[in-house]
């Protein structure tokens, strides 16, 4: 694991970028085995009206196009929360080695909560998985973001 | 509800239109509330790079386009298999008031299995579920594919 700081800085950005268009501040980047990004990509399901284009499913589609393949293996992807169930079952669909996130979502996430979606033989593969990385800041985020919608 | 047989015959020829195409043979079909099928499709991973491409994830992205909206409110998903944790986790973020399939999938379902998405917290909207409905056609399609792999 590389770039540590950078690539979740990168994913921070985008989440950020996505607040600035009214959408859930999450953002996420997907890294080859090299260590370059493959690509990045913060939520968009309003702009798009499509409820699937959380930035994980972006970013996985679009490396997969790039690459030409439906699978991903050795590849990482960085993400500033908890991947939902959705999300954390693609992960596993496209073989992707190493999950590093930052916040936790005990309201949607799919990893460490209710579902559990990588403790159950229903997922064929399963990536390692790292939480925690630059918490507070993506957690701030998305703070900020939900106060701000409260109040305005 | 309405068109029990038509809407799961689209879907099966759906399926039978994806085993053409070398995908795994499952077909969807997602209905207006007023009984217009406003999108169908099979699997498309393999052709299209892409391991969202699911026939469910395909219908949904499809129909909310074509609506302009993010949710599917009093819309019906009629699909040949049960839907694997991603499809089920997006099938209640849509918002679909309805779920009809066919063939249970007990090595990658997400309804009934494992995971069993709409039995947590996470899932902050539950579909009627409805199982079962033309499930040896559905079962046999999907026999016959796996068999043909198997033996070419």
């Amino acid at each position: 694991m590389t770039g540590f700081t950078s690539y979740m800085g990168a994913a921070l950005e985008e989440a950020q970028l996505a607040a600035g268009r009214g959408e859930v501040p999450v953002g996420a980047v997907l890294v080859s085995p090299q260590g370059d990004i493959l690509a990045q990509a913060g939520n968009r399901t309003r702009e798009l009206n499509d409820p699937s284009a959380h930035a994980e499913v972006l970013v996985i589609r679009e490396a997969c196009a790039k690459l030409g393949q439906e699978r991903l293996p050795g590849c990482e992807l960085w993400v500033t929360l908890e991947p939902c169930p959705m999300c954390a079952m693609l992960i596993s669909s496209a073989r992707i080695a190493r999950l590093i996130y930052a916040a936790s979502d005990p309201k949607s996430g799919g990893i460490e909560q209710g579902p559990c979606i990588y403790s159950h033989a229903q997922a064929h593969h399963v990536p390692e998985v790292i939480d925690g990385v630059r918490e507070p800041e993506a957690a701030a985020l998305l703070r900020d973001f939900f106060a701000q919608r409260r109040s305005s």
